[in-house]
């Protein structure tokens, strides 16, 4: 047998709570609202068959006979921690429904749903993944699932293998997808339901209903870990201004909340960027006037947070990577050079201006192929080493300055995507993957899971579904409109970024670093089984 | 007052655990051995009075009569997990001897005692810092006490202070200057007592009683943690090699402590490559060698570690740097270019022939300036980066190569340096705290603290004190024979290497990777008081 690690074996043996009604899948039942969003006439044209269902409310009802269901499960896109547990409270969900329920494991992402390539998920299987971070009981993949020839194949899948429900477990665009699937089910008079469950440590995919996607909880906890130990190490070693780069992809949710947790120097918010309109320019400068008043107070040493998705905010680079995403795919060169030759000559004169001004590397980087949803790859920028460098130049011109400037970049992202889930989102995946199974029992199809009320003790959490059309809109991506789930970025009038705004200004010269130290899953309830700030505050 | 986390209010509640017989200091005695190692003679006359000491053991006697002890205590160097709770068991050691008793922290490093600049540690002072991470309480610097105006100032400093003892928290440089000073201050007629304690996470000051410095645990725990969960990442998403460069100077001690904690697919020993003499060609054809042959089992995703002082032992490198290192402190050019162009003229033909075999940047990063004590600033070296960039270009060599390669680099050391300590160096710590106070109490100068039986239960610690002496030899440092405490590199024939090397076939191909988890304070013993894996094995 594969040797685990103590931790690991410890792990294994947590039970998650979550609200008893919930366990009694037999008896569940529900309620539908009948408050809908106001008409999108294109929506509604291109989801007839989902468009209008009105959030779902799961109840305790009547015991009814049980009977055996058969699942499908996929995981699509970025490791997000929880997604094992997901799969082990469906697996729990149908099992206690029935001992001849089924739950199937579609391999590497929603490929495996096309190409129909799954394993059946056993009890001696879960076993090994409860309460264990990772993708890797089925791996996952970024496929699209959106040719016709894939959506046929997808049907197909679903019919040979007779399945009550397919449940996949993604963000934005991967629950996009579900809706995309569960319509095209409908169309094609099948009566497999499909449901979706909100992953992402980007914290992006929220709602009035969908407060947080889980392992965005356990991905913020395990980079504050390290962020309060870098600001303790600047504390006490005083020469470095250490520039963190958080993941995120645009909004820059994992950044607020981190800073909510570490109370840096400085945190950059993308979306504040934006409605300001600085240019990067303007930052740099912010930026230097910071670090030339902590050097008069003698403090030659700071953290900086910087949200991977900045650089997209700034209003002259937001531009040119708009130029950029509409050219690249018209163009075919061979070599990086031979394309920013070309490329150059078809941009705007303000995009060309913004390009030339950038260093090689980072120009390379904006050059850098799209992800299969459109999306740059803002994670493969360097955007924290561009500060550097910016700052250094500024600080040049500086003549007052008399302090020292050494600059460290660290960049965190895969660190907290597949870390053991804290009990939090333990916990709440193990709910979501109870009331997906509860969705497909119920014949609900094209709704994403929910649970609401979660600051209250895990008995009052309420389950619920929302209809996953209600959340989408229409978004020109590779140069065709097309419906997807709008991408939620950081409220600028919500709490959790007016507190920031409220401590910002002090933590600027004092140094209030807060050490928040590793994940704890044992012990003290307040420390073990706390929920990301941004939700309690 | 200052916000604190959560956890640190926890933390600062913990009481460490030590044996009951040096809590009672008192009553502490102790028993001198006399067996003696063979004679140096340059460094006995380097060390006259205190050479030829022989390792001390503190034992419980009987009681006499209390007074006094004034106390100074500095930190120098890089943070290590765990100082403030040498201060700590300093504080209380000598308060519980007597209620007058003061302890002085000098500020920012050993730069503190040459200018005495100093601050009063209180009871509700270190209540703040108790099994927390940082030296920030007095702040660290690199400071070496070597010209004649330092030392002398040092010895007002103690005599102004009428100090009864000066603890000097360090690693193997610092220790060395704390065996300078206790023999500067006992030609000088000058009483005081120098204690040091061994401190450095690269676990590089170790020998027969110094089991592991304080802090090599915990900054091991804490990447192993960000290790295990990128394993598991690169398991579930199956696309990227990562390359992390691990802390830890010359020694690799850190990725050997990672590796068995998390069983990457590959660890570079740097003290095998000089073994075996392994040019940076053989080392990249190896690596692209396990590339190819994951390739062939469709992995094209890893885990690689890379000692920082990997560079260091790379023969035709070492040659390389041992050049620079005497040429550089005797060129004056002001701009990098000037440097390298007159540089490359004054090497020998194979070092010139390495020099110019390295990208430009790696050329740059070799040329920076050392560390205060000679030392070539290993973490500023890309190696990861270059290492990428070497199997890339073999990559393209190996027409059978149908997989992809995909790099992605990541450097851990300022993650763990300032990290709350694990339980075992919270314990650890404190117990050396009560070692220092007892030799200064007892009147025994130029030992370093130590303590053995580590794996027994804490009640069975031995507390010990070395000669500093004993751990010395002579070495050319800037050009000159100078006495320094050797660096314990890892031992080739020891148990933990040994260990690793036979498991580390199986890992290459078989991602058995080890989910170490973030490090816990509560909960079963077994996880949350572990000790090194080198040191149980």
């Amino acid at each position: 047998m594969k040797e685990i690690s103590p931790l690991e074996k410890l792990r294994l043996k947590y039970e998650p709570a979550i609200p008893s009604f919930l366990k009694k899948i037999s008896s569940i039942t529900f309620e539908k609202s009948n408050v809908f969003l106001p008409v999108n006439e294109k929506l509604q044209k291109l989801f007839p068959n989902t468009y209008k269902a009105g959030v779902v409310s799961l109840k305790e009802g009547s015991k009814k006979d049980s009977f055996p269901l058969k699942i499908g499960v996929v995981f699509s896109g970025g490791q997000a921690p929880g997604g094992h547990n997901v799969i082990a409270g469906l697996f729990d969900a149908i099992s206690s429904l029935h001992k001849d329920s089924i739950l199937y494991g579609f391999l590497d992402g929603p490929s495996g749903i096309v190409e129909n390539k799954h394993i059946k998920i056993t009890k001696e299987l879960i076993a090994k993944y409860r309460n264990v971070g990772g993708f890797d009981l089925i791996g996952s993949g970024r496929t699209k699932i959106e040719t016709k020839d894939q959506l046929a194949a997808s049907l197909k899948t679903v019919k040979d293998l007779k399945l009550d429900g397919l449940v996949i477990i993604g963000g934005d665009d991967s629950n996009t997808n579900a809706a995309i699937l569960a319509e095209y089910f409908l169309q094609n008079k099948c009566e497999t339901a499909v449901a979706g469950v909100p992953k992402t440590i980007d914290g992006d995919l929220r709602s009035e209903h969908i407060l947080t996607p889980f392992g965005f909880d356990t991905a913020c906890k395990v980079y504050s870990e390290m962020i309060g130990n870098i600001a303790k190490d600047a504390l006490s070693a005083k020469k470095y201004y250490h520039f963190i780069k958080l993941m995120g992809r645009s909004a820059s949710h994992i950044a607020l909340e981190c800073a909510l947790k570490t109370a840096p120097n400085y945190t950059f918010i993308g979306e504040e960027v934006a409605k300001e309109k600085k240019t990067l320019k303007q930052l740099i400068n912010e930026l230097t006037d910071l670090i030339c008043k902590r050097a008069l107070n003698n403090k030659n040493y700071g953290v900086i947070l910087i949200p991977e998705g900045l650089i997209e905010f700034i209003p002259e680079i937001k531009l040119l990577i708009k130029e950029l995403n509409s050219l690249l795919p018209t163009i075919e060169e061979k070599t990086l050079k031979s394309l920013k030759e070309k490329i150059v000559h078809l941009l705007s004169k303000e995009a060309k201006t913004t390009f030339e001004s950038l260093d090689e590397k980072i120009q390379d980087q904006l050059l850098l192929d799209r992800d299969p949803h459109g999306n740059i790859q803002v994670s493969k920028i360097d955007t924290e080493k561009l500060l550097i460098e910016g700052v250094k130049k500024e600080l040049k011109k500086r003549s007052d300055f008399k302090g020292k400037f050494n600059g460290q970049d660290h960049f965190f992202g895969y660190e907290g995507r597949a870390s053991f889930p804290s009990n939090f989102d333990a916990n709440y995946c193990y709910a979501l993957g109870f009331i997906a199974a509860s969705l497909i029992k119920l014949k609900l199809t094209g709704y994403i899971c929910a649970v609401c009320n979660l600051t209250a003790s895990f008995e009052k959490w309420e389950a619920k579904a929302v209809p996953i059309v209600d959340l989408m809109h229409l978004e020109i991506r590779s140069g065709e409109e097309k419906p997807v789930i709008k991408k939620a970025l950081v409220d600028l009038n919500g709490k959790a970024y007016k507190h920031f705004v409220s401590g910002r200004k002090l933590f600027e010269m004092e140094d209030n670093y807060l050490s928040a130290g590793p994940l704890q899953f044992y012990g003290e309830k307040e420390i073990t089984d706390s929920l990301p700030l941004s939700l309690t505050l």
